[in-house]
């Protein structure tokens, strides 16, 4: 007898013998055929139960949820559906489910109602998909840096420095909550506490991968990052995951030709080793869209789009021709923009970057050198004045999912900028350092790895796509 | 001309040609001979210089440190010690560093005053091999895990609740430090804060990681995990990161299967990828150990260590065999330990893990069934009632490195453990779901992944095997 998971009786290479099998009970119906899933793929096995040869109280444990273990002989499915079923010899329940209060019943279950049962969800097979899609996503990642010479580095969670003013930031601390001790100025006495200084939750490893970077060469991050912003979007979170390569002696035009390259691989990948879990993802996006008016369905099925991006050359443009087609577009002349481009200097929103890739360009676009006033301070200056070398990567229907740059790697015009911006020389002391000693260009990205999920899953909301959602009022689980 | 890395110019299969390669300069001795590392290595690559052909000023500016573009032909080397090198015909100093003030000059340099200078550390032989080898052992992490079935799981930082009391916390908040709102009791208003209630920084992604286990099967997280001790010892940190796999329908037996063939598989890896790495710091730990009196060195070399793993089966057992070894023992009966062993309940300390690893079994051994009071609450009880199925794994030179257990899955048995600790049942209502619905016998283990690279470089301070060490007074970089 072989001890089997449901995807290794489900291959179709498997042996019809005796074969031994646990999971969960996702129906039972004509108090004879039993599907089983045990996690390990989108698909049940049947087990096909002879109801005279099992004791009545012992099938009427047979309930959704309900953890099971069957030995059977492997055969040749009779019905329809199936290629292979399990004759059932022997049956335990392990862990019963009780029908009346079981939450995840065999019928369809809003978003909302299986965010609040987020710790059941994965047992439905719009979950489990997206989920299983993620691990697969996160191994391929890794297996991309690996085999192009990336070290993996882990950057710090805690942090000393608000240096970066990527956004408003979580506080650490353990000094007593409602009488911390005071200094001489009266003010909070962070000296006191576990750190000796105020500490917050990381918002990029950037800066400390670029430390390894310039000794290491290539280097990656994949790690949480945090955002105490108060904006509850179906696109936010307060806690995600980001990955962030950097790479020495690699200009911008090094780092767009990275970014293409790892984001077809990454989704080749997934198309290759979840094909029925994007199939399952792809027909459940299909018929969510039927309800919809046809103007507001997608032109592209889940697969097309990943397609979409796999066999296209991402089309690079800069800020400033972007800027002029989309002065002269007919959503801009007419208005349907929410947001009017006027002028050069404007910042794109996400309604700008889906026309210029689903309408204007029909492929995905990189768009580079941007004002230097929108972008962050450790962006290299353009020999222009007004530019940096900073570069977007925009998708069909989520826009913008890579944000990257070429650093500024002269000590002097660093300098400068962070004085501009009042940022003290003696916070980023070892941030300079990388431009005193053996500087050269270099250059990174990051993607938000929750966008990328959302993406390949075709999951509308952000909530959707990381087990326990961290947002504002909700840190459950 | 062919653009290359410094470890593709030194492998075998290197061709014999115009080569361009970017790095930074370890020395430059004899006006002549410059080694040149890039990361992707631990070697350099000698790139020797026809002084005539060059400026003096040129020649002036290439000290350690500093970051070069070289063009030349690749040539079997004339001298000694390397078999290729390069015959520059083109030099360019990308960034200079100056001699005066580049702290890391080529002579030996503390652990102490290199964790000053943390970000420059991976500059040097010692540091860059740790973390290439941190890097690797990584991967084959995650590549372990993805070859045998398991899914990878984000598990969250910020969490809810403190219900494992597996040690001090962090609070993380948004509250205003110094004046937060308080409630008509008069305490902190944690529903001001962000998520509506207090938070913390994880301990453990366990209790979450077995949600997905109870549908998905097989799970790991990856992760960051925090403790807020003030404990400033050479092995702890307050910010470390930790593997956690956690299997459906695993019992203890399989837990220490999964553990014992998942340690060996890590091990043979890097063995096979980082010769060069281990090989160095095998080098730099004998010569370390020189310096020792002969009873303080160890008996095994580095790499015979990680045979050591590799090649013995691991020896499993009891607590209540291991207590009877113990007490009989003559460390014990001569005094030698701190921390004499007389009853049966006493927890083990280091000493006598090693003990029992390196004197009396010699080899890797399991130790599981331990007393149910010195174990967390959610470990199945055993039926004689006082003990818990629980287990660690003990190595050479380090002591426990796995800790991990049979998850108590009866609901009722539970309960009654999170009573008797005073754990709400409000906290946990989604882990007591686990065992009202289709619950089933589950285990998983904790690796925390600074000791495995500690294990595997043997490098004695914890600080040393992460990029930015987090430690009571120090948060810096």
């Amino acid at each position: 007898m072989i001890k089997s998971t449901v995807a290794a009786l489900l291959a179709e290479n498997a042996k019809l013998q005796d074969v031994e099998v646990k999971g969960w009970v996702r129906t039972f119906r004509a108090n004879r055929f039993l599907a089983l899933n045990d996690g390990s793929t989108l698909n049940n096995i049947q087990c096909v139960i002879d109801f005279e040869q099992f004791d009545e109280a012992l099938l009427k444990r047979i309930t959704t949820g309900a953890a099971v273990h069957i030995k059977g002989a492997l055969v040749e499915s009779q019905g329809k559906g199936q290629r292979v079923e399990i004759q059932v010899s022997f049956l335990n329940i392990l862990g019963d489910s009780d029908p009346e209060t079981y939450p995840i019943q065999p019928k369809k279950h809003s978003f909302e109602f299986l965010r609040e049962n987020a710790h059941l969800r994965t047992r439905t097979n719009t979950f489990s998909a997206v989920m299983r899609l993620r691990s697969t996503l996160s191994f391929a990642i890794h297996k991309y840096f690996n085999e192009n010479g990336f070290y993996h580095m882990h950057t710090p969670i805690i942090t000393g420095s608000d240096a970066e003013g990527a956004g408003e930031m979580f506080r650490v601390s353990v000094l007593d909550a409602k009488n911390p001790p005071l200094n001489d100025e009266g003010k909070v006495d962070f000296k006191e506490d576990f750190f000796g200084k105020e500490t917050n939750l990381t918002v990029s490893g950037q800066l400390e991968a670029e430390t390894y970077a310039m000794s290491l060469g290539k280097v990656y991050t994949f790690g949480p990052t945090f955002r105490a912003e108060n904006s509850n979007t179906s696109r936010h979170l307060a806690e995600f995951w980001m990955i962030e390569p950097e790479v020495a002696f690699m200009d911008l035009a090094g780092n767009m030709d990275l970014a293409e390259d790892f984001m077809k691989y990454v989704l080749k990948y997934i198309l290759e080793h979840n094909a029925e879990d994007l199939q399952f993802l792809e027909q459940r996006l299909l018929e969510e869209e039927k309800t919809k008016p046809q103007e507001e369905r997608s032109e592209l099925s889940l697969i097309e789009k990943l397609k979409f991006v796999i066999d296209n050359n991402f089309k690079r443009v800069t800020y400033t021709e972007a800027i002029d087609i989309l002065r002269d577009s007919k959503p801009n002349k007419k208005k349907q923009f929410k947001y009017v481009i006027n002028d050069w200097g404007a910042d794109l929103q996400s309604e700008h970057e889906r026309f210029l890739v689903e309408k204007h360009f029909k492929c995905p676009v990189i768009l580079f050198d941007y004002p230097a006033n929108i972008k962050a301070f450790y962006m290299r200056l353009n020999e222009d004045g007004k530019t940096v070398r900073a570069m977007d990567i925009l998708f069909p229907g989520i826009g913008e999912i890579v944000g990257g740059s070429q650093r500024e790697e002269r000590l002097e015009v660093l300098k400068e900028k962070m004085a501009a911006l009042n940022i003290p020389e003696e916070e980023l002391w070892w941030y300079l350092d990388l431009r005193k000693y053996g500087t050269a260009v270099h250059s990174g990205f990051g993607l938000g790895f929750e966008r990328l999920v959302m993406f390949v899953t075709g999951m509308t909301n952000i909530r959707d796509v990381i087990p326990y959602p961290r947002t504002p009022q909700n840190a459950e689980f």
